[in-house]
């Protein structure tokens, strides 16, 4: 998740289409308003008339309105991309890119929002008293441990469902990704070690979701070494994540913890990993370097130190493990059965979906993912998501 | 403005019209994302580099998001038509459909946002804070005396449009029916005596902005009788207003008020007037009673007591006095020019503009205002406030 500051093609080509383009999400109405009855129907008198119906009942909201199918897509800008704190303005192409994917994906109309604080107790409360306005929260780009904190205040007071998708999303993917990757590789979830270098908000969630999936030890490294628990961290997260990983209290730096491990996971920088280091690995070893978009080895690297299956955040290799699996199904699932949260069940029930989209016959180590445009894959992910709701008991109709 | 609590037919249509299309408004991708290039320009990797161009001039936001074009509709539900204080998710089918006719009028993008708080501090706070994601604030049914505060404070400190159109876009529209009702009864405007019933959030800003059209003397009146400079009220509009109205300090009732004055607007309550108070006013009176749907006095009663001129908020009545055509072509005029306010110049050039769309050969007692679906009106409005802005300097391009 690096920055690269020359202006390579992709970047001259995006910046010349978003000065064209002018915004890439509208506002339309849905109604026609082209004589006084339409104004009297969807405007006054006649709308006080729908107004008083949701005061009687606020669940009304749902259905004359359009929160049912409303998604806030929420930042503070201190987390964007790999660029870091830039601010809540220029957070904002990412922003309306992330709801032109709601859109295009999984037909939820999500409207992007910053905000100018870097409080959590402030953003929390913003964005709680504008909560009535939206079917659900969509945190992006909120730098860690702000991040977490943010989250989980949220949840305990939001009646909607608040999901990072930073953090959850990409825990997610990165779930689907596994769960194949240890079918193709002929290994079980519980006896891998998975190593994980980077602990921000994708870091710890990845590594929190993976041991919920039941993975046998989870290894997090971050730029002081391997967390673990005779040492004090400043930061919450990292002495949450030494108490729930690294079962022998291993020590020392990226390369001791990859020593003997059977997945490495990079959600940090780029270039930190040599081919030696992946020859320490145990045989048929995965290796998901993430960063984005130079990933922490590149794939031929990573394979001639003796990788099996190499999956990246990038769509010009194979393996591509990206977030757009995710949540727009996700969210298309919770709205679809009025979810009030988008809890533990429902997170796993996605990731099963979409490793469910490639089949045994299709399963190889340079396939282990469905591709992001297979039109199957908003769907199937929302049809897991709102049976989980409804099985964990977080679907309100 | 009062309440009318049994179920019209427009009513009952207008339930069941919201209940079909579920939600006024909707948002889409202006981007087709049909492959991994247009993934990579829209969103990530291409995307950064907007970002970053953003976050060295933040002005670029207007120019690489949709943030030029859009306005957010904001609520806290406590003055919601004439319905009072039904909660801020109860609101939203107004704020919908105050979007739908920003984008039918004036192609403006609006998104609307219910807050749930009524402490005038927090509001403010919270509408600030998410500013950074609006080229302007239209705030929307928010109580008097708060509405007041509210308003003030958000212009103090942000540099977006922020424009309460319960007061002003009602003053401007009632100033460009007076303008052409003064016009048509050739009375001047300095001569006027105008009474206002309803000192409430739209009263007050309607009775500043006739003052600054230059008219004679005005009268408020509210429940208690006319305001004056010999009490002392606890709502401090009340205060303010007595200070800069009432030029000879009269007292009493409305019909006290009514006696010898030459226009009476109403925005109060049903049926509130008698034509026998008409008759007390001075010859060729104007008569504006703007309760709706149920008018301070019918026109055909107003008449009988011998006005000359009478408009109401109805469509179903000669002269509609309609904020619609006011505030799309208002904000449409602010972002053609990014203006930093909607300054008073730009709310009376938008008055003029309104009123000019009736020719003299138009003119008629029965003819005073442009029909809300007169094409023109969005587009006159607005090229009137953008040159405005442009004169008293807030334009910003």
């Amino acid at each position: 998740m690096a920055e690269e500051n020359k202006m390579t093609p992709i970047a001259a080509e995006s910046l010349q289409f978003h000065a064209d383009v002018r915004g890439k999400i509208e506002v339309i109405s849905k109604v026609e308003i082209k004589d006084k009855h339409d104004l009297s129907i969807a405007y006054t008198p006649g709308v006080a008339q729908p107004c008083l119906e949701i005061q009687k009942d606020i669940n009304k909201s749902y259905e004359l309105t359009r929160r049912w199918n409303m998604c806030a897509v929420i930042t503070d800008g201190t987390a964007v991309l790999g660029l870091g704190d830039i601010g809540p303005e220029a957070g904002m192409p990412v922003m309306e890119g992330k709801c032109a994917l709601f859109k295009a994906f999984a037909d939820v109309d999500a409207f992007p929002i910053c905000i100018k604080s870097k409080d959590v107790d402030e953003i929390v409360r913003t964005i709680y008293l504008i909560s009535g306005s939206f079917g659900g929260i969509n945190l992006e780009d909120i730098a860690a441990p702000r991040c977490f904190e943010i989250e989980r205040k949220l949840k305990e007071i939001c009646d909607i469902p608040v999901f990072h998708d930073d953090q959850h999303g990409t825990a997610i993917v990165v779930g689907a990704a596994l769960i194949n990757a240890a079918k193709c590789a002929k290994k079980e979830l519980k006896d891998l070690t998975v190593v994980i270098n980077g602990a921000g908000a994708a870091g710890c969630s990845i590594g929190k979701f993976l041991l919920s999936l039941g993975i046998g030890d989870l290894i997090m490294v971050d730029i002081n070494g391997i967390i673990n628990r005779d040492e004090q961290y400043s930061n919450k997260a990292h002495n949450e994540m030494a108490q729930i990983s690294n079962k022998h209290n291993k020590k020392g730096k990226l390369a001791d913890a990859m020593k003997g491990s059977d997945v490495f996971i990079g959600v940090s920088r780029p270039k930190l990993v040599t081919p030696e280091m992946v020859s320490t690995m145990n045989e048929k070893a995965i290796v998901f370097p993430m960063a984005n978009p130079t990933p922490e080895i590149f794939p031929d690297e990573a394979k001639a130190g003796g990788a099996y299956i190499v999956g990246t955040g990038r769509s010009d290799y194979p393996n591509q493990i990206n977030n757009v699996l995710a949540f727009p199904g996700i969210f298309r699932g919770a709205f679809d059965v009025r979810a009030s949260d988008i809890n533990d069940e429902m997170q796993i029930a996605a990731s099963y979906a979409i490793a469910s989209l490639v089949s045994d016959e299709e399963l190889s180590p340079e396939n282990i993912m469905p591709k992001a445009f297979d039109p199957r894959v908003g769907k199937t992910v929302a049809k897991a998501v709102a049976e989980a709701a409804r099985k964990s008991g977080v679907a309100r109709i």
